[in-house]
């Protein structure tokens, strides 16, 4: 039984047991929305709810995800996406801008390119006489813990009948250095036993040190090479990221060799046949669309999967996980996961 | 009996049944709606449906009217009407982009600046293990389908005691060139007996000669003419366009003279008692305000029969069409319109 | 017994009985929505129910407040906030415009930088066919009529136990030459017997004479002092207001001297224990957030009242402050308020 969610900050929080409730939650909840009678039972859950989803770092997908996660718990929205529309204008402290927004609504979602801003978010609710929960949805490079989430979830379900994440070895390739994403699946993975990480970059983009010493320290094997066709055939999962273009510099970005550090048609036959590919999307030259109708690709059900895990989060924040395990045993009959 | 609909791309797919249903279907709904019982009961038909309305080209009044009619039925609504907010600054695809929207959300409405994309899109989806339907809200100057529709269910409606569109004299005014709204509806013509159209434009914003051609092909009668005086007492129906100046290279608008091409109270008397006028809106010099009182001024009628033909398309692509017509039979008392 | 309530433009029409059940109503709402019970009964009220949230002035506060004022009611919102996406590049006049809101939704909230546009909406619904209530939430330097009722309402409530406003002394600090929080506020008064006004301010931002006049009409003594100090012993509450920059065409702002003319720790003992401190939000530094924790403090409470202030509104305006006193029998065990 694992315990109560407020904020959703960072990593750290999250244990194997939380990890392994949030990833069956989600799992009940797609087979309870596949039948119009179970849809329109979840979104009879929350509709007293409101939710805000404070964006000043635009991301549609991110913010999509969001909004219609709401949506499916009948949680109404408000946004704010344009940083020029917000009251910032005169001059208003972040504090009480997010002060503001806990007086209207009972959960704040927020994006900002600043790193922190979450966590000092949680950090104001915790000092006011009505708090609301924070739910980071990405704070400068530092964190995503959603993306973490549903990264894990799209692993332990596409193995499934294999065991789950354990004992498996995942590739990640493109731009290690600077993707959020794949430190924090890093982060995640000391929750997991005989796992081995393989690092497929080049050397400007490799892997931070922080992130390998981490690794060091929970005895999680990893290993970096700059091949990807060596790596491929042992691997169980590949997790392509794109280029991080937009914290450039100096159009370092330019450098990568998508020669050397793409799948496509040319190199899919060298991965293994039930091995899956993840990418958090959005794509660039890093995977073929051709690859896309390959069974393994598995990006664009894990982006759905994304949805539906932050369904799954804003249950067990409103305490309401108990609601759709009762409602799954009546109206889920077990079948396939929709596409 | 009508055939299913999914996508909503051209005026290609409408027949005279399917027009007839569509029509016949406002009416029920917006009879339907004139209760608080029936408003609730419509609300109530598809609260766990989710809509994306991705606007790049902004559309205040086609946004509204779409968005207001997810929200007839209950419809959750996502949005997008600034394309610098989308994730397409981090360089995605047009592909990649409307993947994603289908992941979240179950119908998306779409309005660009560029011709052909909104089928472009409807091709995407045909390819996808799990297909949205895409609703064509505008793209570039070639179709705007829910407008041609929104202007035969007024026509249709306005005539419905003078047997309807068949046998009507339809008069075009204005911008004929350049305007979507009126070659959509000269194409929806095939689908009615005996109309006559009279073009009434000066010759540089005449209309095209492929909608000429295709009239002549479809064995529609038509007349040009620059002296709208001489039209006037003809006309069952003048549909009066705005000049599009946002096509202009080098403001061609200018040269348009609204002392020949304008309704007003001066020419009003020209018109038979039981003519309408109609205009998609947003209105130039072409309309003089003074006209709104006038009986026969039908455009704000028009623009409202816009919201209610739209949530009977969604109603049409949910399969709910049934429902309509069993609960109109329940809770709708025969009468006149609503203004 | 109130009268009804359809357009809300001003200050003027709200006379005593409308104030206090405005006031009843929206302590009544608090209470119910306490229960998740209560909740999910007032969003039942009015799913069925469409406003248009009208915001070419941005205020994140404001809007924020009635989008989700609406959402309590279960009302559903569409919005304008950036007017660069409006059709009005296409040349639409104001009256169009607000006429084609009208044409999909029930209510119209708006915002303008222009005096006097809320006014001519409603001038402009009170000549057409299907009028829709207009509420102004803010037109201008002139009028923010629901800014004036939630502070009412949050005096009248503080003072609950002490015979509400009635023989009051409230201070108003700050600009109030240009303030036009404090400016409606002093127009409310006149609804309320005994009450004695302290106006604190330096001479260049001083109450205007129109004010004054209305006071002395209506037989309110004031009193006029640039010394904080000398005037906050004798408060009941101190009505705090930021420097409207906004307005500054050479700087004034910067003249002001926040060392006379702010609370903070240091002058609070000043204050009187039964005393409130007031704000509309958002602030500058003439409130230290050091105040923030003092029992008095009541500006984060007042902006939450004018979320509930509007659900009020809005239950007055669509007739259905009926079914909250039968609500509020059912469902409250009468108790204290929430934080």
């Amino acid at each position: 039984m694992a315990g109560q969610l407020f904020h959703v900050i960072d990593t750290q929080g999250f244990d194997r047991p939380l990890l392994d409730e949030l990833c069956e939650l989600t799992t009940r909840l797609r087979g309870i929305a596949k039948t119009q009678e179970g849809a329109l039972a979840l979104q009879q859950l929350l509709p007293h709810a409101r939710a805000m989803l404070y964006f000043p770092q635009p991301s549609t997908r991110t913010f999509l995800s969001f909004n219609n996660a709401c949506h499916v718990l009948g949680i109404r929205t408000s946004e704010i996406r344009d940083p020029a529309t917000s009251s910032e204008v005169k001059g208003e402290t972040f504090d009480d801008s997010l002060r503001t927004f806990s007086s209207y609504v009972d959960v704040i979602v927020m994006r900002t390119p600043e790193a922190g801003y979450a966590a000092r978010a949680a950090a104001l609710m915790d000092r006011i006489p009505r708090p609301v929960p924070i739910i980071n949805a990405g704070s400068g490079k530092d964190q995503h813990p959603t993306q973490a989430l549903l990264d894990v979830y799209t692993l332990e379900r596409s193995f499934s009948l294999r065991g789950g994440i354990d004992g498996k070895v995942i590739g990640m390739m493109g731009d290690l250095k600077r993707g959020r994403t794949v430190r924090s699946l890093c982060s995640m993975m000391r929750n997991y036993r005989g796992v081995r990480l393989i690092f497929i970059a080049p050397e400007p983009f490799a892997m931070e040190p922080d992130i390998k010493a981490q690794l060091a320290r929970h005895g999680i094997p990893f290993t970096e090479t700059a091949r990807l066709a060596e790596a491929l055939p042992a691997l169980d999962a590949l997790y392509v990221t794109r280029m991080q273009t937009e914290w450039d510099t100096a159009g370092e970005s330019r450098s990568m060799d998508y020669g050397q550090f793409s799948i496509h048609p040319g190199n899919l036959r060298q991965l293994k046949a039930d091995a899956i590919i993840m990418h958090p999307l959005p794509r660039g030259p890093e995977i073929d669309p051709a690859v896309d109708n390959d069974p393994r690709a598995m990006y664009w059900r894990q982006e759905r999967n994304g949805m539906w895990m932050r369904v799954a989060i804003l249950l067990k924040i409103f305490r309401l996980e108990d609601r759709i395990f009762s409602l799954a045993s009546e109206v889920l009959p077990a079948g396939p996961d929709p596409p």
